[in-house]
């Protein structure tokens, strides 16, 4: 059986180019003691897999060229020496993008899925996986978010930021998404309640502009790109204000010239808290942000934004375009053929 | 009775100079019904006021031209229409340069002191006033510093920095100063007990003589002074590293154009938190800070460096050579005639 692979064939210069992956084949693995062969059934085009394409470290190791791109999948599980794992399971965890991967107890982000009747299983990929439960341990955990709050959310028609606009909003939180295009403005406060859109590509004073959308200022924000977004909300944070890190989008492309920040005064003058995470060091809290996540979706409460790719051998595309900005919602991958 | 009063003459451009000050002469005033005179003893020169005299509002409204410089000192009670407070007792209040200030129950940082017995009073400006107690409150509250944690701390032969170093030191951590000379860096070694010293002046790469000094990485990091000294730090932190922003001194003098931070990415890499505070947050911590020092103190466990400038006509002076970063430890003006 042959396992194809899409490998990294050139480290990107700025927003990543279909070119820069390649499809290979290869044998499919056989399982060792321990392990599992999963095939995987959805991908979830993460921005963070940009950090792994640079050839350094980030926070886990870089992809090598010719190495198979890092990303989470939504799998089924085919042959198991894995306790507790049975095949015909549906799993989530950090697999590569290729038919079959080989997984095990320590694979990072690993769950076993329970998929309920009538929710895709595209949703575990996005809204009710990564996605969405980045957005609930942020705004909760670490942003502390309280009724009345007035939050902004950043990336807001993106696949975290649109669960965050509506988990907020849910919340009894005033919620102001910043995006770059009026469709995604429209989108925000149309189809997912934010009470308010600032689009960054049309305003000459980003700051001026949020301190509008936002007259009692702001207590939370949710920061998906960082660079001159962040700095701009930090001259609009109130007194013991929280800024939840979860990542810095602005800069993925271009790592070695990371935009300032100039206002960090303002963590002093205002006591704020700057706090960063990834969701992986707080999976303790993924079963009851799946519980609430569940509950809201059946009471026809939340809306799960998808743009779903058909075919592995597209992923490359799909991760160019989803970089550039140009999509809406979750991006994921459908692997074709099985 | 006549009251000396120090005033601001001009906005100071970048380091304040003697001659932005002026001393006028005012009539001592009368309390009315929940006020107090108070005789002012030592005042506490603070980096904090710098922001209060460019005539824009920081965290307190700016001091105008021809107005009082605000500052904290230790005063004595002369006449009191306060309940709770009697003629000839000793507090630490945020007053006015000036012989007498008018105080009451809501000035800022307000409290009444016990001066022990062969504790000089100056004291309780400094190590047992508030650089001392923003010392403790930081480490602690903010910080949440550990036994065997990797403390780094900046502007460390300062009012604030020299307490900081002790007490850590005393709670069973690695402790690192930066400081901007080589006395200061042999004074918090030799005398405070840091476990090394980066001078920032001389080295090229900051970043690197931090990690130098710091080989299993920096746990936390009080900062003093934010700007390149902070954004040099951000690259060495630890996962789930906590920095305390105390104050951004480098920028102090420079309002407008405040020195960029490049590293901000690393605030979701290594899942940081900043956390900035401002002391008269947290005066319900006071008390508890204040015994813990008393005891170290008594124990002859820690030293207190103080540099006093006698005579109200030198405040201005002195707070200039503070400024310029020229002086070791607490600036304190001892208010001459009485």
């Amino acid at each position: 059986m042959i396992n194809r692979q899409m490998v990294l064939k050139s480290h990107p210069h700025g927003i990543p180019l279909p070119s820069d992956f390649e499809m290979v084949e290869a044998d499919v693995p056989n399982p060792g003691p321990g392990e599992m062969l999963v095939r995987n059934l959805y991908f979830s085009l993460e921005a963070a897999i940009r950090g792994w394409l640079d050839g350094k470290a980030n926070y886990f190791e870089p992809i090598p060229l010719g190495g198979a791109i890092r990303g989470p999948s939504v799998a089924r599980v085919v042959k198991s020496n894995v306790e507790g794992f049975e095949p015909g399971e549906i799993i989530f965890g950090l697999h590569h993008w290729e038919d079959y991967s080989l997984s095990d107890a320590n694979t990072v982000l690993l769950s076993k899925l329970q998929p309920k009747d009538g929710i895709p299983l595209s949703y575990y990929s996005g809204g009710l996986g990564g996605s969405g439960h980045t957005a609930y341990v942020g705004l909760h955990e670490i942003g502390k978010i309280q009724a009345g709050d007035t939050v902004v959310v950043s990336a807001a028609a993106g696949a975290t930021g649109s669960m965050a606009c509506q988990i907020a909003k849910l919340r009894g939180c005033r919620v102001v998404g910043i995006v770059g295009s009026a469709d995604k403005a429209r989108l925000i406060t149309e189809e997912l309640g934010a009470d308010a859109a600032v689009n960054y590509k049309h305003c000459d004073d980003l700051a001026a502009a949020i301190s509008a959308a936002c007259p009692e200022g702001v207590d939370v924000y949710f920061d998906n790109v960082g660079g001159r977004t962040l700095d701009a909300v930090l001259t609009c944070m109130n007194t013991f204000g929280r800024v939840i890190g979860c990542g810095m989008i602005s800069d993925y492309n271009n790592q070695d010239n990371p935009t300032p920040i100039y206002n960090m005064w303002k963590l002093v003058e205002k006591e704020l808290t700057l706090r960063g995470f990834l969701l992986y060091s707080y999976m303790d809290q993924v079963p009851a942000a799946m519980d609430q996540l569940h509950t809201w979706l059946e009471q026809g409460e939340l809306k799960i934004l998808e743009n779903i790719t058909e075919g592995l051998p597209n992923a490359g595309w799909a991760y160019s375009e989803m970089m550039k900005g140009a999509t809406i919602g979750k991006n994921l991958v459908k692997v074709d053929s099985e």
